[in-house]
């Protein structure tokens, strides 16, 4: 039995309830959660926003913590390793996703909130398969934001093949934005912050943006015609996607890791003219993952967090909700 | 001089005019046209319905021919080779597209038939990095509509890296779509043709679909959910682009080269859930188009052409416009 902060039904408040994680399988591991990050998707879940939520509902999928324990199959991993554990918590390992490291992508994953027990809790159980161990020395506390919000960004810099030499923008500087700025600075790119916050220019610059564009000037957008390599919008709302497009050089790629609901009304001629692609993508793999822990640690990249303690998640929750935090709020004990 | 068709007004039939192609540049070439094909563009264009259109207006840009004369510094052309022209005549050979061989997305880039004469006439000139020989023993009859039909269905095969391996799919039997199944099958794929017309559907097998779908059918097209790595929209209508984007595989493209005036109103999560991503792209280089030539040539792959004679271009002009071409018209002298 562990302990867990669940919703009862959506929209509810959470509370501490005991859950059974049963025993483990041969193959899983048993993580003692010391840090677990809240992402926007935790809270689509206790809405039940999705429709797919079943309660008690224990969320949380950035978590950190060390192995309790582990299955007799277990190769991998070991007691007492500090690891870290994000959307995915298995992989049906049989696919030619799977086969061809795209587990992310695959059919069957098994995502660490639905239908299952989250990081929100003492412990959360996971396929070894998608664990993936901190390099050593790690800060601890910031690094569960990388295991959703981190790698959702990294990851389309290797699908996509972004190169140093690229020059890049990214809309958006908040939970993903934040750290994709870090990310892209650290490749070697030139890159360009749309923002709708003057407040943020100055952060953005010190997050690694050389430069930004007011995204509420349509002329300081038209002014950046044919400018950049790769875009990645990290915001959830419509924004005028023709424009945006109007900015990509020839062979440009504007990609979404925002989960804009609405359609995208582009029109043909723009990408034609130009060859331009748009594309999105999920989360990542976890040899992905390894990569990004290697290269945040390498370039001492980190997330920038907001702490508040277990049990005072309802407030960290409504500090999420509230869109005022900084950039990502992780739970500690 | 050399005579022309020349439409002397948006919509107006093509009559015989004199025009005067002045001296030949130091890069240029004059080619005797022997063989033109008429494309949909020829049509745009001498109906005004791009607005850029000036009259007398000589259209035609699938242009086979013997070179005439050369400018004084050609250097890869010589008097009486057969070559071909399409929708390029001339680049700027300066800017960062041109030096990485992708002379077709050059801001520059000289349309055969814009604000210039093109092929239905006795001669047209064009620079030497735009004109491309034929393969010796090449179908000279068939050859033109491969510089701008042929060429704009091969270059994404080129462009995106489509593999003999891949699973393909073509929307739409048409002009560009009876040419894309011959050269992605010779090509190694499996192939599947997506048509609204039952008539087609041995046709489009005898052209090299190893499968088809009919695109009436929603019932269909949700059957084949996850099957293509590649589908190649030629059509200009709106479809539902969202179920077709279903049918890709992870990481899966749907690339236009249809000119589909619609916006495309796609979702993101039918692209973030699988990786996949939407592009569009236009005609091909010249290295492109040299590479296509020796790829059909080798492979026996020919447009499907109706021949009419010069002087009867208004009826065939009208037979393109009629939708009943099987599949392209090319004028002979």
């Amino acid at each position: 039995m562990a302990k867990a902060y669940a919703a009862k039904e959506a929209g509810g408040s959470l509370s501490l309830i005991d859950i059974d994680l049963g025993s483990l399988d041969t193959n899983e591991v048993l993580i003692d959660v010391e840090y677990c990050g809240i992402c926007h998707s935790d809270l689509s879940m206790l809405n039940n926003e999705w429709g797919m939520s079943s309660y008690p509902l224990v969320a949380g999928h950035e978590v950190v913590g060390k192995i309790n324990a582990v299955g007799s199959s277990v190769k991998t991993l070991k007691v007492g390793q500090t690891v870290g554990l994000g959307w995915h918590s298995d992989y049906c390992q049989a696919c030619s996703s799977c086969g061809t490291g795209d587990e992310n992508l695959c059919d069957h994953a098994q995502p660490t909130i639905i239908g299952r027990h989250g990081g929100f809790a003492e412990q959360v159980k996971a396929n070894e398969a998608s664990v993936v161990a901190l390099p050593d020395g790690m800060d601890t506390k910031s690094a569960g934001p990388l295991f959703c919000g981190g790698i959702t960004v990294f990851n389309p810099m290797v699908q996509f093949d972004i190169k140093p030499t690229d020059k890049v923008a990214v809309i958006g500087i908040g939970g993903l934005g934040h750290i994709a700025l870090q990310f892209l600075n650290a490749w070697g790119c030139e890159v360009t912050a749309f923002t709708s916050s003057e407040s943020k220019t100055e952060e953005a610059k010190s997050l690694g943006a050389h430069h930004t564009i007011n995204s509420r000037s349509e002329a300081d957008i038209e002014k950046a015609a044919g400018s950049f390599d790769y875009i990645l919008s990290t915001v959830n709302v419509k924004l005028d996607w023709n424009l945006y497009i109007s900015t990509l050089k020839p062979k440009g790629r504007l990609h979404f890791v925002g989960a804009t609901l609405e359609p995208l009304d582009i029109g043909v001629f723009g990408l034609m003219a130009k060859q331009r692609s748009i594309s999105s993508s999920p989360v990542g793999s976890p040899s992905t993952i390894k990569a990004m822990l290697e290269f945040a640690h390498q370039h001492n990249i980190k997330p920038q967090v907001e702490m508040f303690k277990f049990d005072d998640i309802n407030n960290a929750i409504a500090h999420v909700e509230s869109g005022k935090a900084r950039y990502r709020v992780v739970l500690e004990k």
